[in-house]
């Protein structure tokens, strides 16, 4: 696919995280396993207009570029199994287009800088949308997890191991997204 | 910004939507309004790979482009509402990236075509990610929803207006996404 494809869509980020997470390597690998992990984001002053009345939601939807993953793939073992399975039925950053989906706390707005809490991001990572959490939007009753069912008892306790893949055997911080 | 600019970011299509759904008027502004709505979703052969054991989730994510949106807008009246918001405190179509969030119930999958429910799409979008629902990672307790608050009632009896936006006067269809 050439890079003039006329399928191929561009976007561009309204801001960045700031984190203390520099390195793949031990970081969480949900906001659900660290809902009190501080994060910042910076909103780019051409988009700081779309913050007003943000303050008003408990919790915020970040759409992210997940840019330090080294390769996109369609079958990963992901950080909570051992067991391969097809990308799309993970978390796992290491997917086409690798693009994330963290669900944050909202703590306090300053100007164009949002204080965040739930964080399994890295330092820099390009945000590409903010979208308010609404649970009549986004909660579902929901009985089947697939392969995650039995695996979740571990998610505080474990944290990417540095890969940023979600695949191959788990290494020696045994992860899983 | 130009299109050479080194922080864009491009991503491909993994497949479309295929929806009754041919024009924004009409239609519904949200999958929560229209649980039972079906749609499809084509994967791309080459993406096929991605979709193995996804068959064991109730539930899903589509990341998509909202590709109809004729213009992107950092201020907003949403479907739902009378009064102008920064888009990032909605969930209005019309915002930078016109980068999509649905929710939609997993019914069967043959190959590499999915039959789901839950539409608020329009035939054709381009989908970018799709990812498990899990509400381990997706749910939280939420108490302040903004604007949203009092405004949810009129949920299901509302359409798309039309114009794409969320912004406005409402129109003949008084509408809120």
């Amino acid at each position: 696919m050439s890079t003039d494809d006329p399928a191929l869509i561009t976007c561009r980020p309204i801001g960045r995280v700031i984190s203390r997470f520099t390195e793949a390597q031990g970081m969480p690998i949900q906001t659900a396993g660290a809902l009190d992990e501080p994060l910042q984001l910076e909103v780019y002053a051409e988009f700081e207009a779309g913050l007003r009345d943000i303050e008003g939601f408990d919790h915020l939807w970040l759409l992210t570029h997940l840019h330090q993953v080294p390769q996109e793939r369609l079958e990963v073992v992901p950080f909570l199994d051992q067991h391969s399975h097809g990308v799309f039925a993970t978390r796992a950053p290491a997917r086409p287009n690798r693009l994330g989906l963290s669900l944050v706390r909202l703590i306090g707005r300053e100007g164009r800088w949002l204080q965040l809490a739930g964080n399994d991001l890295l330092d820099g990572t390009p945000v590409l949308d903010i979208k308010p959490y609404v649970p009549r939007f986004d909660v579902r009753e929901t009985q089947r997890i697939g392969w995650f069912e039995g695996h979740l008892d571990r998610l505080a306790s474990t944290c990417s191991d540095g890969r940023m893949t979600g695949d191959g055997s788990p290494g020696p911080t045994t992860s899983s997204r």
